[in-house]
């Protein structure tokens, strides 16, 4: 349930039955065709979607994330290491302080990892009770990974693995086909400017598009699978 | 036009003729019965329709902001003053390396106030061409503060003020009438726990609702007041 | 009575039977054709001045804030946002730490207004006894503010408002008469350089000067505004 | 060629002739029966090793990590994020200022991995001059990591993998066999307590040590993987 | 000339014709039955009775340095480490800013030698004048250290060395003779609480005063060598 | 006993029956002729042979400190005075979560002298058991210092003092005799490339070696005056 569908008397009611809470984070970020919060969006949606028949709150999907590299193209926000860092802190530490001990960090790109470096530091730090963190990269986790890779292997950046109903733009077209996928070991060496060089469009390579069936079993996979983390995912209890 | 509906193809395309953005800036914090999110949905909801018209790319609101006095009503949110302040930082610095020169800041929460002082430290920097930061808080605006004030005074938090259809929620029932205001002064030396007890509801007192065609005209006032920033409120040219 | 005037015995004694100190605090900047440090002699000045017959001790005033649109006027000094909150933040801790309980920062620059929500901050932390802050902008409190304006509207930075005997300069002659005043609105988007073009000579419009039993008139007021504060401003009890 | 020993004439003679520097990141942190050096013995030995034949200068091995989960095992040692991020962003910058332009970060530490994402955002930071960064950690490299798995399934921390001549201590006699292998996701939600209920001498399980051969393979295998980066592994040129 | 007594354009006709600027920096804590302000007074005095004839401007002092050992005398207050080296930094870069080149530190305190450091730091970046940055506390100045060793070895802190007209106070009578000295090995190492045991009154030994014409003479002779450091000191020209 | 020869069991053990441990801190900087490592070298030698008949554990050198000035030497390594307080900060605060009470910081170059005011910064926290620090520039020390001026005064940066036979290099001729000693009160205020300017080859002046009996007894000295440190150098118990 979306938290900006609660207000705080619902939140406490629910802490007296519950202790978990979700926390999508996203980036603002080039994604060729696609929106620009790509990232944003699927991060959000699914983390609802799964949380819903489960009745956990989710917070309002963070949309800026780490995208240093994508800064040369327009429209591309990036946060520093450490503000997005702190932001996580922030979040995690005031949670934290209304009871909250069980935290999902659901997350929609690439470069956010190391909020999971951050999770784990602050599980770290002493406290006289348990908190949990549990860190999913939805795309990546293993079975929508494997469902993707088994209709297009190496699905990339602003290809067809992040193109659904609700991150493509009304008024534009997709190109047909697809393209040779770039080479990760260079794309990690890149400059922003690199980066405008190496894909014109943006995407990473690849088909542009799916059918829409292929795409939409992905989601329910993808869904069910952050819903299984949220249900059974906890290591102690 | 909400940042998110567009690509940076269209980013780019609309920077070869304007160099406006609109930055929304929110919280998430309790609202007596209102959303967790009332401060983030208005300021979204007035950045983009004033900025529609005008063709104005508007950020993904940040929805989380100052709030620590809050912490104890569950599923409020803050930020550390740091975090909240890099966090406009790099949003600034960003989208300025993109070609970006005007920058309009819509907040939609009072507490937020510094990000203000941090625009101005921002535009102080030295560089080689200009920069202009407009700041507002939309509910502050003289218009729309005048219009309030006119139906009640002393418009509050969690009041009758931010009760607007897109704030309330479905399965909540406002309580009738009002209740006194509370003291600003009271209120600005309290502690999360004396806030808790000041307020018991989260509201700050005066009506919890005002009818809707008054709250109308509100809405439209403050869109207005926006749009006109937008257009017009650029001290230099 | 200034801290500076005690020395740690005193402090000592005064803290078993009271908790309050007063912290001022003030900016180097240009005020026109008055003293460079005009704000923190005032702030300095009109906190010792309330405390003195209350016995309350007084910190030497921060000298340095928040004026980073002033820095195109050689002799005006800035502090970073995050320095300028760190100071203030270490003084009440250290001082939290000696037992001091209630504090009141007086403040005498408009642009460190962020000290009120980096104290709103420090008093929402989790801790066992109470503290209380109370901030004032003493030139801007209720009864001065309307004392000032009976005598002329508007009254701005470096103009006859901060013309006291103790920061106009022995060999500095004041202009006759004054100038208009500039929109507020100009000068919160303008950079240094703008605004050393927008006033030659620093000060924002207004008169220069008023007649000296009006400034006595008004900076009496301000004393005892400040000392009701220090006396009777505590919300909790 | 360690740095360590070079004097300052070698290293100007050296940047006429090449722009390449390797930076080794390691942990200090328990390994079960091993040296709680290991990460760093292990980065910085495979770092000179790759190096020698081609010249290029070796740092100093950085020995203090991101390990803030075995801080309960006594004798290991953490940074917080910030400081370890910041630590290798000053050394890229000095380096950087004295002529370097391509940066191998080997790492020896699987905690360290924001130290690439720190990488990627300072290669994307404006300045007029290409530089490169490549980061491996050495035992996740495709040749080495398949080399182990084709030995034994999932080498775990403090377990054979790690298991050299030069990480093993004179005086300690391994366990014989080995234990079976924790879950990650475990892992990765547990606590510094938690850890040491879940390994009672530090070891993630499977096997204590292979035979020699083995792991001078490995070694070998290493060696060889790191020096073709360092080689050939610079995307632009 | 104090910065106080001047307004900017006073300032700015002073840098048409010279770039020195003095930095006093002093420190608010405990000094046996001396004044709280003790470091922060003599730190200004100095400064500006040597600067008078130079016609160099004087910054108001820092009062507040780096005193974490003396936080258990209340009245005694500190900044963290970092808060003060940007206090310094942020002063550094807004004079630099304004066209000064040459800047001297005049200390008071011994607790803040890392403003040196910082200093040395500041002149080592990148840029493309030359700036000079001269520190000197002024006590342990080479001329000062040794009158004062002259009339009693090792003066210490609170003690005689620092007992000028203008740092007792009016109503405060000093102990007669002396005591013995403590060991700084000791102190350094000593937390606050334990200060506050080796000290019952917070002097460090040695004689509580000496007579009036040495305690001038040492003045005198600190004014003409801090005098000499502003006029002679600078390195490179 | 290296810390890094040792496995967490062997700390643990340690640690039932002593709290001691030593923390060397040195630099990567330009030595003249001398390794580039040579203050690293050198604290990390003197801090093992003083420890080992103690049997006190020896933390790896941190190999990174505080040496801007000589940045325009190539190989020469520094970072930010934040960083690097941050890195002792992290150490100790690990350290102490363990258990240990009484930290050696064994010092190996001069600009690291703010880690001192760190350690009393730390010292000074509020906590319910003691910790003690010992902060020792190994080369200072009274006893090394005086035998070091029975042989030469003035023992300078890269010059005889520091040319062990651990610090020079295999194939480096050293000059004969030596130059004369620069001025220290130049150095300070010296950036960079005025370092280069004052001494083209990095040593600071003086003899560039002295005869190995020599500096075999300066050694001795050294590594005893610092053993008696770690043994009878805790001023509480």
């Amino acid at each position: 349930m979306r938290l900006h569908d609660m207000n705080w008397q619902a939140v406490e009611a629910y802490l007296e039955r519950d202790d978990r809470i979700v926390i999508p984070i996203g980036s603002t970020e080039q994604h060729g065709y696609l929106s620009l919060g790509t990232d944003a969006i699927l991060a959000e949606r699914v983390a609802v979607e799964a949380a819903e028949p489960l009745g956990i709150p989710v917070l309002p999907v963070l949309p800026f994330g780490l995208a240093p590299y994508f800064t040369a193209f327009p429209g591309s926000l990036t946060l520093r290491i450490e503000t997005f860092l702190n932001v996580v802190r922030d979040l995690l530490d005031t949670l934290e302080g209304q009871g909250f001990r069980r935290f999902a960090i659901v997350n929609g790109h690439g470069g956010n990892a190391p909020a999971q470096n951050l999770a784990r530091d602050w599980v770290a730090q002493s406290r006289s009770h348990r908190v949990q963190v549990v860190f999913t990269s939805w795309y990546a986790a293993p079975k929508v990974a494997a469902l993707a890779a088994s209709h297009e292997a190496d699905p990339t950046h602003g290809g067809w693995f992040e193109n659904f109903p609700w991150t493509r733009l009304p008024d534009v077209a997709m190109p047909e086909g697809g393209k040779p996928v770039l080479s990760r070991g260079v794309v990690e060496q890149a400059s922003p400017a690199d980066i405008r060089e190496l894909t014109p469009d943006g995407s990473f390579g690849g088909s542009y598009a799916l059918p829409d069936d292929v795409m939409d079993e992905i989601w329910r996979t993808g869904v069910v699978e952050v819903r299984d983390l949220l249900s059974d995912g906890w290591a102690f209890s």
